[in-house]
């Protein structure tokens, strides 16, 4: 069995895409999760790109050990240096700089001849190596490349001391056959290749990221990068659960093993998911909520008689938890301890009174708390400091064209009421809590959901804050009442801004 | 170049997954505008599994003309009646008959030998011939089958006389590469293959069925069966704009072609998102909100230089639409005839009256309309008859735990007053609701989105109401109050009854 490494650039390439900048402690919480995962390298960020990302990249390799730390470079001296400067803390810091090979990049987007991009593809790994032992090449648009060439990249930045070398399709153009083609002929003629560990890095463009990968993984690839969820630039990147389920389910057909805990899929999804705001569709392979339900009359019929005649993976393998005990505000804080264990979360002492508490609120206003329930509760209370509460609120609608709100807001300490008027009691509401806050930030984006099926739901409201910089800052807010719910998604978004700063 | 049969089984393999039953008029909906993607032949649904089912396909059978109109049965000679019956004025129909054919299957839910699988094959084939000359056959788990002996069923079922023979990846098990070498070895094993049409059925579990569909079509198989937007049971049917775009856009490498009008492709996307209330990703291949958005400094600097440094597809290809005009409360009919029009939307006389109004009432709202906001307004319009209407509303909170709402409702020409204190002003609202019209529908599952980008957004909701019989209806409702949109919605829900009774 040959040994895959498994490189997530969730934090880079899947943030890269959110118009929305993760602050340091989000990144280090998913950072955390992507270890109890099991991968091998988190692209934690592009440096030179902002100084908050080069802050974050900085704090995660300072934090994160036992896992190798990568940032993202041009083939630049400033971004190189930019780069090392953050990864200075890092146990096992990677950079992983790069530059186009494809006719088009090199002609339209480098103005470069195949010539000069072989100087400078050289020039930045052995000016990277003056950092770090450990320097990933990545040629840009190698799909598109003409083969022969991009074979005399790689040798070339093999020779001039790359450790791994990223052959990516990145603008999402292959098909499996053509792609394991071009991992197979790279493989086959690039002198010293065994110096280097090839990786295959796909987009999502024509729908076929996944299998891509695994065509370069059969192919002799021996590191896959891609991102929970498979969020990413335009349609994506190859969603990493995706590539590993495939490998797990038909283990005998790629004839490689990876260090991935299967049983932290399902937690890694819905923290990436809940973090960074987008929503994992139901139907999504392997982490939707439907990707185990059997919902024709034919399917469950023959689910009951034999599971395997309709389902190839058993949810347990991905960590789906099968929560037996039903909670209730008649439930103790063992029953409460225990059932958050089943979900991974582990939690005691002030934490878990804290937790405690709250789902006693909550199971006063609902007959039973679920699974989802609980994931909002730790949800919430992983929340950023409470700099703004929400003291009170009240709505009146003259069911004419109007709404008014009246809020009160404790703000470091000091109560503020005011009230506004609005198109809706939502609209309402934020206008009032803008008139407190004085902000000035617009909003963007703004969704509620109930996140349990019963009449008395929870609901998890998400609102999208634009800053004057164009920074985008996203707040959730959770409640059985959905106004409370999207108050408090709008304060949350408020109260981010100071750990952007 | 071979001809590419299209086959859309969004209504039947698509709202199987949904939970919900589409009624006839969405069904139609849905089943014109894939005539106008060109789509060869629709499967309008499963006949023999309900009474609705059975006469919504009766409906398509009958008002759908110049396009397949197909019906699934199991090999039993009940469904076979029932969707011959069906099936009995379309102009074109087609009966899609089948069986398991992979040990587990046979074993464990047919509890049948493989001989006797064959023969209730061949019978369930020559017994649907006796209605129609197109008759399909489906081989249902034929990916985890003995090759051998799918040859010998494909064979013996050709032989009776089926017209088409499907080759499904039933559980979504197979990576490409395994895929078109059983495609290949039934076109190169089977006697007088060349006397059907062999077809490709792949689902998403592993995320590689567009993959899979394409590996088949390109080891010879000539029909490719899949949903729009990929919907489906578990994780879905290969989506068929996966598929047809890759074809587009490589189509050096498949030597295939459809009569597919790409144009049509984002408007089909968004009319089965809107019906189904099953969401479009953002990062969904070709059909995402994100899927042409180019987010990165690096990657919007390139596509200024040249599109074609990170762009395959040109959006004005899959018909999203490149509008130029201003729309606001000064806009005259003609400027919103023309931006409808070039959102695909062909509307004159009374209707465009009454949109126009709709339109200046939004309008006054929001200082700007954009497409989305259109989209909406003639979503609203194609709604359900107005037998329910809101004429008023009013909501007092105290701030403290309950919300009060007040709601006028006119129930076919009668006013109704109540009220009633609910969690919050929405489950306030629903409870008055109920009330009012007596409903005992649990709520099941209660969405908001802002549908456009601007503080004065456009609220569009979504409900999906549990009858004591199981059934699920969904209904939507917009406004720019977002309390107004649930309220709306809540009350689609419950006049769609009505049409499934």
């Amino acid at each position: 069995m040959r040994r895959l490494y498994v490189f997530d650039t969730t934090l880079r390439d899947g943030e890269q895409s959110l118009g929305i900048t993760l602050n340091v402690k989000e990144k280090l919480e998913i950072g955390h999760q992507l270890v109890k995962l099991g991968v091998d390298v988190i692209e934690a960020g592009f440096p030179a790109s902002s100084p908050g990302d080069m802050e974050s990249v900085r704090t995660i390799a300072q934090e994160m050990k036992g896992v190798i730390i990568c940032g993202l470079t041009r083939a630049v001296v400033k971004d190189i240096d930019i780069c090392a400067e953050a990864l200075r803390n890092a146990e096992y810091p990677r950079i992983h700089t790069g530059i186009g090979v494809s006719p088009i990049h090199m002609a339209k987007k480098f103005k470069l001849t195949p010539d000069q991009i072989v100087e400078q593809a050289i020039a930045a790994v052995k000016y990277a190596k003056k950092y770090v032992s450990d320097v990933e090449f990545y040629a840009e648009d190698a799909f598109r490349s003409d083969p022969t060439f991009l074979v005399r990249v790689i040798e070339e930045v093999i020779h001039a001391g790359a450790t791994v070398v990223n052959i990516p399709d990145t603008v999402g153009y292959a098909n499996p056959w053509e792609y394991g083609e071009l991992i197979s002929f790279v493989i086959n003629n690039v002198k010293h290749i065994d110096k280097a560990i090839v990786s295959v890095h796909c987009h999502n463009d024509l729908g076929m990221a996944t299998a891509n990968s695994l065509a370069g993984i059969k192919a002799g690839a021996s590191q896959i990068e891609g991102t929970i969820n498979g969020i990413g630039e335009r349609a994506g990147n190859t969603s990493l659960e995706e590539v590993i389920m495939s490998i797990y389910t038909r283990h005998d057909g790629y004839g490689v093993e990876s260090k991935i805990n299967t049983r932290e899929i399902s937690a890694t999804s819905r923290l990436v998911s809940r973090i960074t705001g987008v929503t994992v569709p139901d139907h999504k392979a392997i982490v939707g909520s439907n990707a185990f339900m059997h919902a024709s009359g034919i399917h469950q019929d023959g689910v009951l008689k034999d599971r395997e005649t309709y389902e190839i993976i058993q949810p347990e393998t991905i960590g789906i938890p099968q929560n037996t005990i039903s909670l209730s505000a008649r439930s103790g804080r063992h029953a409460l301890k225990y059932c958050l264990e089943e979900l991974g979360y582990q939690i005691e002492g002030a934490q878990l009174e804290d937790v405690y508490q709250r789902f006693l609120l909550l199971a006063d206003q609902k007959k039973e708390v679920f699974d989802q329930d609980l994931y909002v509760l730790m949800g919430d209370s992983g929340g950023t400091a409470d700099s703004i509460l929400l003291r009170d609120m009240s709505i009146a609608t003259n069911g004419v064209e109007m709404a008014t709100a009246t809020v009160t807001l404790e703000i470091e300490g000091e109560m503020m009421t005011d009230a506004a008027c609005g198109n809706g009691p939502v609209n309402a509401l934020f206008n009032t809590i803008d008139r407190i806050t004085k902000n000035v930030a617009t909003l963007e984006d703004y969704t509620l959901k109930s996140v349990t099926r019963s009449s008395e739901a929870l609901g998890e409201a998400t609102v999208k804050l634009r800053y004057e910089d164009g920074r985008l800052v996203l707040g959730k807010g959770f409640s059985t009442d959905i106004i409370e719910a999207s108050a408090k998604a709008y304060i949350n978004a408020l109260e981010k801004r100071t750990f952007h700063k």
